[in-house]
């Protein structure tokens, strides 16, 4: 399948960060094969499908470095509650009725409100990930998948398996759109004995780790209670970040954290609006970006977010990072949108593939409308994006070089039918609502 | 004109909260002439129009409490920039070369994205007023307008003649969706006996203050060192407060400064976004609330958001509060839609009319889409309005009786024809962009 898209506006993110005013893409089965004026187009490259881009921005997909996909289930259940009531007397009851089967409906709904977001690759780390992964294989879209693990108690080795066998199984598969990485809860949740299996395990397969860090104050406290060592430092001690490490939340760090962070080159997910929605507090995302820390955003679950939006976050990580520290220059535009696609790219540790449009990289391309009065007057188009987007200017969406969403319609995904299910779900787990 | 809204969700933000699942509501003329469930309708009630709203969600239109629309053309040019350099270099200059019927169009650009993300009412004040509520007029939106004024200067004495000459021309008019107040634009941008002048006119049009106050911390250091207070203390005692006050922004707040807003029965308009994109820092909306301040909220100007929407406002003053304060239970999702309904009626002193869904209250509905996965699975749809909720989710919107937008295409105002006139605009004072 030969795709050319003409007629666009194009930031590359490249490394030259070339723009095109007017340029246009072709698309060689899974990959990019030509991007640049319409003149250069090689004359013998006769497209399958057409699309005409005018108006439209060309951008490289977004990257969601965080979220647990079936949480969807819990989209407006419970909010407004404390951190540990939300928890012990909401989410993990229910949690428990959740069957196998649910994650695949579940994790589908998630996955459609990403792609009509604009997001083209998620890192995710729950239970049921191999329905997560079934979901992830169907809608097109592309993943990062760890399974959620805690221990010790009865289940724990189980989930080790159940890690093991994802990767597996799932490691490369739909057409290279999966790929696993290790994924031990955090630090409170795994004792130390447990995270060395987990690291073990990442050693074997050649995995990466995803893990949740630092994530409130609170975390932090006990953790120097426990070990006399700040979350950070403890995990340095064991060795962890000597693995590709994605580090999610990173609110509550010290200097001396930072430098840990920098030296053993962790990449860290900023989830702005779930550490606000839960309390947790703001990160200090300026200091870690000066230091050199590669950032990336992430939405955390429906439940605690509630959306799975990346220019939503692009929007918070940018204003935030300006009103916290009463300094209006601070993370402009394209840092920003940076974070949510090339930095996105390279903590997911696939920057050989995705995270800006190139030759040879893989086609994850989206178009945005730029006709709503919101796109108006005409300005920096990566101003308007991070400032004033909208998630509905979304219009098109390719995923390794397939179309998942033209004009707002998706081709993969049935969306009466994903609704359907998660209603059944949702009845039977809750009672009617 | 009679319109039928049927089969639809209401939430009427009435004196007794009313809901109703699955309800109708009358409209006859400019008014509410029924809301409740389909049974009991009058029977004599023959529609002109009839909506079907099944699986919407009908609410009081959003009531944004502080704008300068005409500043629409600012959107995007120059951001990430500090305060004075923006204003001083970039906005100042490009102000000056603003001619009087520029300010419609970009007037109505704003009103048109207003609409959109469903406000129906909005406050604003920035010059060539007059401009404004012809837009208001034409588009069939309503408002608040002030001249904002500034003094002394050469021009000071003019700019209350436009404002007295604004009531004059405009108070009540427009099917009475225009109502008129006094804008001195700051303590800082106004010396005293301008002031005083400023309320003459309000007392002697009877007219209520449109203010900004307390916005910086560098606003309250230099009123403390030239006045020996702080702006809140020194309106006060310029008895500025004895006049109906829409307070715009009060980020840096004392506790006196609120002992004296809730005597005086002052109206705070809450502005999270702009504050955090300015670098002015978060107010403590969670004290003013408990205070028992009627809060509002405002989006401020395209200029320094860059967007004119409510719910993102909405998103924003319920996330912040919970983060800043680190506690996940504060400022919950009904306290801020109140915000940006009734509170911002009352902030308008238009609540006799507006703010709620009540027979005999002025017919400024919307009507929400809820079929997008962001609105799955099905919960409190407050919960999902404030903190899952997109702009595009608006399918609807009337006001005064009247018909704005329906499938999201206005009825009023021609989108092409407001952008061609813009970029006209931004090419004669910025030149090619």
């Amino acid at each position: 399948m030969k795709i050319l898209i003409k007629n666009v506006r194009i930031i590359t993110m490249d490394a030259n960060m070339n723009e095109y005013d007017q340029g246009c893409i072709g698309v060689e089965g899974a990959v990019i094969a030509y991007i640049g004026g319409e003149e250069q187009l090689p004359q013998d490259f006769k497209a399958d499908k057409v699309i005409d881009g005018k108006g439209m921005l060309a951008l490289p997909g977004f990257v969601n470095a965080h979220t647990h996909s079936a949480m969807s289930i819990f989209r407006g259940y419970a909010n407004d509650i404390p951190l540990m009531e939300w928890l012990s007397e909401k989410i993990w009851p229910m949690e428990d009725r959740l069957m196998p089967g649910d994650a695949y409906w579940l994790s589908l709904l998630s996955i459609a409100e990403m792609i009509m977001s604009g997001v083209t690759v998620f890192a995710d780390m729950y239970m049921f990930m191999d329905q997560t992964a079934k979901a992830v294989a169907r809608s097109g879209i592309r993943a990062v998948l760890a399974r959620g693990l805690q221990g010790p108690d009865p289940k724990a080795e189980q989930r080790l398996a159940e890690n093991r066998r994802l990767w597996e199984e799932w490691n490369g598969q739909a057409e290279g759109r999966i790929r696993i990485m290790v994924g031990p809860h955090a630090v409170y949740t795994c004792d130390r004995e447990y995270l060395e299996k987990c690291m073990d395990l990442a050693q074997e397969l050649g995995a990466g780790i995803h893990i949740h860090l630092a994530e409130t104050r609170h975390e932090v406290e006990e953790c120097r209670r426990k070990y006399g060592k700040t979350p950070v430092e403890y995990l340095e001690g064991l060795g962890l970040f000597k693995h590709h490490t994605l580090a999610v939340h990173c609110v509550h760090l010290s200097r001396e954290d930072m430098d840990i962070l920098k030296d053993n080159g962790v990449h860290v997910v900023h989830c702005p609006i779930s550490n606000l929605k839960l309390g947790s507090g703001v990160a200090k995302t300026v200091d870690l970006v000066d230091k050199g820390i590669n950032v990336a955003l992430g939405t955390d679950s429906a439940a605690s977010n509630n959306s799975l939006s990346i220019m939503r976050e692009m929007n918070f990580a940018a204003l935030l990072s300006k009103g916290i520290n009463e300094n209006p220059v601070l993370l402009p535009a394209r840092q920003v949108f940076s974070m949510a696609t090339k930095n996105g790219a390279e903590a997911l540790g696939w920057e050989d593939e995705i995270g800006c449009l190139e030759v040879g990289k893989k086609a994850d391309i989206i178009l945005l409308r730029q006709d709503g009065p919101h796109c108006h007057p005409t300005a920096d188009p990566i101003t308007h994006l991070v400032y004033s987007g909208r998630d509905s200017d979304v219009d098109t969406v390719i995923v390794n070089g397939k179309i998942l969403m033209e004009g707002r319609q998706f081709t993969t995904v049935d969306l009466q039918e994903v609704y359907y299910k998660v209603e059944m779900i949702q009845t039977r787990i809750m009672g009617r609502i």
